[in-house]
């Protein structure tokens, strides 16, 4: 029912069924790993109303560490998930594969994708872990708002005025406005063609 | 042999073999697709020294547009590619499916995924359009390295001595050296870790 392949890698069909609605992938190497697909292959699909809730798991001395990737359905039966920005050590116990865990079971030593078959509404509460999502046009604009923001505040930490300046004949000296002028006419071409840059 | 999957769509092995060494899958409505997944079903390996060349094309009033975005091999079975960035009508005369397709032959009116079996070494030499590779730690870098120096440039071309002023009494100004200090310590961060910027 389900596939999920880690880019670079052959595909995986070798999912186990952990419980009625529950299953996983083992992925090894997990450290080496940028983006992973999961989806539905097609010879069944998800009953009405249900949806795939993808979770990833690090293994680590305390215990599994689930996080909420996000979801496949029906109408949206792939995705693609960057787990190369998942923080390790999260042990969420609200996780539902937490629950599933059984007390004094094995440790897992190898990282997992779990796929929990929910409600559709139930996995629309669910907020997907930071840094999971494919790169897309919000991530440069977010990237650089804040790069900005803290040059800004550093660079304006040393902005003096003529009053305040002692001789220093090398110096080059920039209006601090200069940055706002800049800025609005970065986001007016990121507007028009977000890939300006590259050229 | 190939699965093909356009990130939020239903996997697709749809593919036509074209010739003896070229296979296409059709990629409907184009324009609304960001990342699409190639990969190995795991049925049959490529030959020894050979690969897959990946290539995408546009439909146009001119011919069908052929574009490089990377490749398979058996020793890296997948691959993801993000055609959202893919500029249209760029037509390369050069491109093995432009040389595949007959003349007179039905234009296309949907895109097509092309996969051409070749010697890997032919492969190496075949360059991936520009904005197809999934975002990594050197895309953010190349962003940032890029951006910084436009901005420098700017600031620079506003850069004056204390010699060259004029009295401005409000204005805040920064040594122009506050830029190279600020953007060391990015740098610096970025390799510790490169989602620094997100917290």
């Amino acid at each position: 029912m389900f596939g999920c392949l880690v880019a670079g890698r052959l595909v995986q069909t070798d999912m186990q069924q952990v419980d009625l609605t529950h299953f996983v992938f083992n992925i090894e190497n997990a450290d080496a790993v940028n983006h992973i697909v999961v989806f539905l292959t097609g010879t069944m699909p998800f009953p009405e109303g249900m949806g795939g809730a993808i979770h990833f798991s690090w293994p680590s001395p305390e215990g599994v560490a689930w996080q909420f990737l996000g979801y496949i359905t029906n109408e949206k039966p792939s995705a693609i998930f960057k787990i190369s920005g998942l923080k390790k050590g999260n042990i969420s116990a609200n996780n539902p594969f937490m629950q599933a865990t059984q007390p004094g079971q094995q440790m897992n030593t190898v990282s997992q994708i779990g796929i929990a078959v929910e409600p559709t509404a139930q996995i629309a509460q669910q907020i997907p872990a930071k840094n999971t999502q494919t790169s897309n046009v919000s991530n440069f604009t977010e990237f650089t708002t804040k790069m900005l923001e803290n040059f800004y505040n550093f660079a304006s930490s040393f902005g003096i005025t003529q009053a305040q300046m002692t001789p220093q004949p090398d110096v080059s000296w920039v209006p601090l406005t200069v940055l706002d002028k800049w800025y609005e006419t970065f986001k007016r071409k990121m507007s028009q063609d977000v890939n300006f840059w590259k050229s």
